[in-house]
């Protein structure tokens, strides 16, 4: 079925491929990707856009010496397939198989761990001191794409790359977006090199040149330098990567090996930092990726022969991120002054309604998290009341800028925080665990989270039009839970609510853990155990008048939560019973102080201590055990 | 004294002033600077740099309408001068008095707070949109340095500054040097803008123009377009900032005031984003500082007409950072695979010494703490040990780069966070008290803090030659103590150190709060009063057999760290007493969950109850009520 691709089973075995076979290999390569990929989920479209560009590089480097270092990651698929894992592919990004992402346990022709963007430059530019200051001489490429250049890791990077006295290649695979369209002036500056055919051949300078006509000359460079005009970045490419200290290459055609390979080991020969600006068609070659990019950038399984997406959304069931997206574009009808800021994710956070119908209230800055906050700090200084949507992975990049930019002033602006808690196939780098920690550590930020989607809606049009300073509202990945409707409590006032009011433990349920707490309740309560289960809603700041009256009124609090242990709600409320000396006994059903690999979310929920049942035993078991 | 700078009380007073006497003026501002910063200590340098630059942006706005924002804002005192608060100079960086830097709560004419780097054009932006947004029409000036201009949040803003359809100022304060010299790609770049006087004529394209010479033009331009050569940069100025969509002006002499008013109004004009780069000379107008802006950059009170610093440093005190630099010296000396990175640093981090003696193994990377961070883990990767020296304020910068590119793949990378607690008269956006919280929130790194400068070494040589994970030892800005030196217990095995051992109470100090807990035992034992005083050296992993041991021998243990309460040390502890259950009770001495503001460490200590009388009185009343 791969009778080319079949040769290669270890790292650098595509050396031993013939020429002549290099295309039929990467049409191999494309099948092979669609045909797993169909069957697991992954990231397609941007996989589909490298085939020939890992080639290339595979066959300019040898590994594990010499290094690879992938931007973000989720396009090194064919990289994984030509280092000998192309027979665990049916197993990526399930619990215990192959990770989405580049994993230096997994294979030491991984370079580095990734999953955000913008760290290659930084990591390649790391392996390339690391090797001078060892005499060591191993080649080091690092492949970004036009999105990830949005961000300001990479720009200073780039900005250090100057003093590197060694070689090291910089690809920048250039397909005209990241997931969703690139912004910005860096976008509009490589589409103008990529797409104007006179930068193709126009790589040099024109002084030199215009000095050497004999007679002119000289008279010339004179009269040029008091000219004006306004088109004159159109005469030279790569400018800003030249003026930067690098060496650019290109616009070349990412499709094509030969010269792929050739400008690479031109790049190689100069010894010293190059940037190779390479074009790729992402999808390319699988005609349903190619005609929707997006789509297939992250997709579910889908059946391989028309591209349709296999799991069909029950009705009715709609994600916390649309619930949100829905509800800000209804308050923003009867308020000009709301407006909306997302980091290169206008899809994934909910925010294209949003953006269609407030196209001059929206805002997508890139994958620039840091500036995406203290832009909307100063939106709310200039009397905007800026949402910034950003997944709780991402917003971990905007930490400082929180603390400066937004509490220290109390500027009123709303974080609309999805993926909190843990995201399932995306793994480690991705799972929102560290969140309601590092949030609770800033003053003056006002932090909670819906235990369902009423709660979400009531929680946003309060943060918005009953707050005055800033406000986190954290969400889970995925369907939003309808349960518990019945239960409406007010938002204001900083309460938590009591859901039912039970004997001997109650358990203080924040957020998504509401849901499962409810479950264990229901288990319980058909076992006759008739236990107290409260939404804390807020973990900052926490309403501790509840907290008392629960240790009060029960033996034991258990607290839930999707984040880990230290930092957490958890720990706020044990060590608050601890210093009030209360007599309560206190138990946390949170995460421990691990990362958390990838998997199905229920798999891990179950593993890592948070799903319905294991609440239940432990509920069940202190209540078994005479304890209360 | 000051006849002309008299007249001006108000913000906009400034306009009433006489054309003829603005020299006059500068001359006035300087004298006023210069004479009352060397009574308070500040920043002086910068803001001798910019007088002219401060007057004639004053000149072309209307406070507080218009908006301008100072990048990092230490260089703000002149803009203070000119808007009525001249009269409280003399409380400059005290206690209750000025502040050093911009802030809201000080005048309606401070558009931002501000204090870390790179920040500025963010905030213009927020502020411009925000005016378009609401169809008003204020004017936007942003002023950032070339050693902000190497943080990535700059980067991010300028590529989001295209979309802005109406007016902003970017003014690039080019003096060359941040604190210490600038480095990198750009400040190469902004070097070549400055020094070259080409740039100054030749603003513009070549194309146009040649293309308009008779009958050579047309094919001129087709040779051109393939002509090689590497100098082609030398040609167009401000590409860079063209590139990205701004339009740029410039370099204009930056002490020029009707050069520079004149500027801002073509600027203005434009109805767009325009960098405008000027040139100033740090510390212009008094010799001192002109001859040593460096040291002038941050300086302690002194005599004005001698420029010597008052203080005398006390003979055999060294600074933590020193004891730091040194100590690494000494370790670089027997592994050449020890290196070190700082972020714009060299000085303040201790460093200066490494540099120049191991200069091919030290990396200051600019202002660009993420990269500094994520480059260091590819360092170790790469099979270096390398050491980060950041303050602690500024290494929230990198909380997603510690998760994701360090702690994740437990890089051997060792950080020396600086400045953690209080840091005294920078105030609120320096103070390092959210170190131990958002460090100890990531899984895989050890957390640790020295009780005085031997442990500093101690720690410093255990983390570099005895761990093989990430490690960050936090020690306070100042002067290291040298006290407890009979206490020496190995730094090896995770192990908390017993100072003291007594009864009743148990007070578990970490780092800083060591030295001032062994003075409330002196106080204390002088009185009778016995207790037991622990060095927990570890705030991750804590060394819980010790809590453990410490409970059980103990009415009470007192935790005592220089950091908020949430997510510190006090709270890991109070957790473990309430889940373990056990009897001990449980005291916090911590910072509270607020911003600290500037003043005098002594004063904040004893306001925020983390001085040693404030313990002292804490056990002292305990031991009094008879509640041990």
């Amino acid at each position: 079925m791969y009778p080319i691709l079949d040769k290669i089973n270890n790292p650098n075995d595509i050396k031993k491929i013939d020429k002549q076979d290099y295309n039929r290999l990467a049409k191999e390569i494309r099948a092979f990707l669609a045909r797993n990929v169909s069957k697991t989920g992954g990231h397609l479209a941007s996989n589909l856009g490298v085939v020939e560009l890992t080639m290339a590089i595979h066959l300019c480097l040898d590994f594990p010496e010499d290094k690879l270092i992938w931007d973000v990651g989720h396009q090194s698929y064919v990289h994984k397939i030509l280092t000998g894992r192309k027979d665990r592919f049916e197993t990526l990004r399930q619990y215990g198989g192959l990770s989405g992402f580049p994993r230096i346990s997994e294979s030491d022709t991984d370079a580095f761990d990734s999953g955000h963007a913008s760290t290659s430059v930084s990591v390649g530019l790391g392996y390339a001191f690391a090797r001078e200051m060892q005499n060591k001489h191993n080649k080091v490429f690092t492949v970004i794409g036009d999105g990830s250049m949005t961000g300001g890791l990479f720009y200073e990077a780039v900005n250090n790359a100057v003093s590197l006295k060694s070689g090291m290649i910089i690809v920048l695979n250039d397909n005209n977006m990241s997931i969703s369209k690139s912004v910005g002036g860096m976008s509009h500056y490589l589409m103008r090199l990529r797409t104007d055919s006179r930068y193709r051949q126009l790589k040099e300078n024109t002084k030199e040149f215009i000095k050497s006509i004999p007679e002119v000359g000289e008279k010339l460079v004179d009269k040029v330098k008091r000219s004006k005009s306004h088109i004159k970045h159109l005469f030279i490419p790569g400018m800003i990567f030249e003026d930067m200290g690098l060496t650019y290459m290109g616009p070349i055609d990412g499709h094509d090996i030969n010269e792929l390979v050739r400008t690479f080991n031109d790049a190689l020969s100069l010894n010293k930092p190059v940037v190779v600006h390479v074009k790729t068609v992402k999808g390319k070659g699988y005609r349903f990726a190619e005609a929707n990019p997006s789509m297939f950038h992250g997709v579910e399984p889908f059946n391989v022969n028309d591209g349709q997406v296999k799991k069909v959304k029950s009705p009715g069931v709609t994600s916390y991120n649309s619930v949100f997206g829905k509800k800000l574009v209804s308050l923003a009808e009867n308020d000009d002054k709301i407006c909306a800021v997302c980091a290169a994710m206008p899809q994934g956070t909910g925010l294209t309604e949003f953006a269609d119908t407030y196209k001059d209230r929206f805002f997508d800055v890139g994958i620039a998290e840091e500036h995406a906050v203290t832009f909307a700090g100063a939106l709310a200084a200039g009397g905007m009341k800026p949402v910034v949507a950003l997944y709780s992975t991402f917003l971990q990049r905007a930490y400082d800028q929180l603390i400066h930019d937004i509490c220290l002033s109390k500027h009123h602006v709303v974080f609309a925080i999805d993926r909190g808690g843990l995201v399932g196939s995306d793994g480690e780098t991705h799972q929102g665990i560290f969140d309601i920690s590092y949030l609770t550590s800033i003053p003056n930020l006002t932090v909670m989270a819906p235990k369902n989607d009423w709660e979400l809606e009531a929680m946003l049009e309060y943060a918005l039009n009953e707050c005055d300073g800033p406000v986190a509202i954290r969400y889970p990945r995925g369907d939003a839970y309808t349960g518990l409707s019945e239960y409406c409590q007010d938002i204001d006032g900083l309460k938590a609510e009591v859901i039912h009011e039970g004997k001997h433990i109650a358990m203080l349920a924040y957020g998504s853990m509401v849901e499962r707490a409810e479950k264990a309740y229901n288990t319980l309560i058909s076992e006759g155990i008739n236990v107290t289960l409260v939404n804390m809603r807020y973990a900052k700041p926490i309403d501790y008048a509840m907290v008392d009256k629960m240790c009060k009124e029960h033996e034991y609090v258990i607290t839930l939560e999707e984040n880990v242990m230290s930092g957490g709600l958890s720990e706020h409320i044990a060590a608050y019973i601890s210093w009030k000396n209360l007599s309560c006994k206190c138990i946390s059903v949170c995460l421990p102080d691990e990362y958390i690999e990838h998997g199905s979310c229920d798999i891990l929920y179950k593993k890592y201590g948070i799903d319905a049942e294991t609440i239940t035993e432990r509920v069940r078991g202190i209540i078994n055990e005479g304890k209360a």
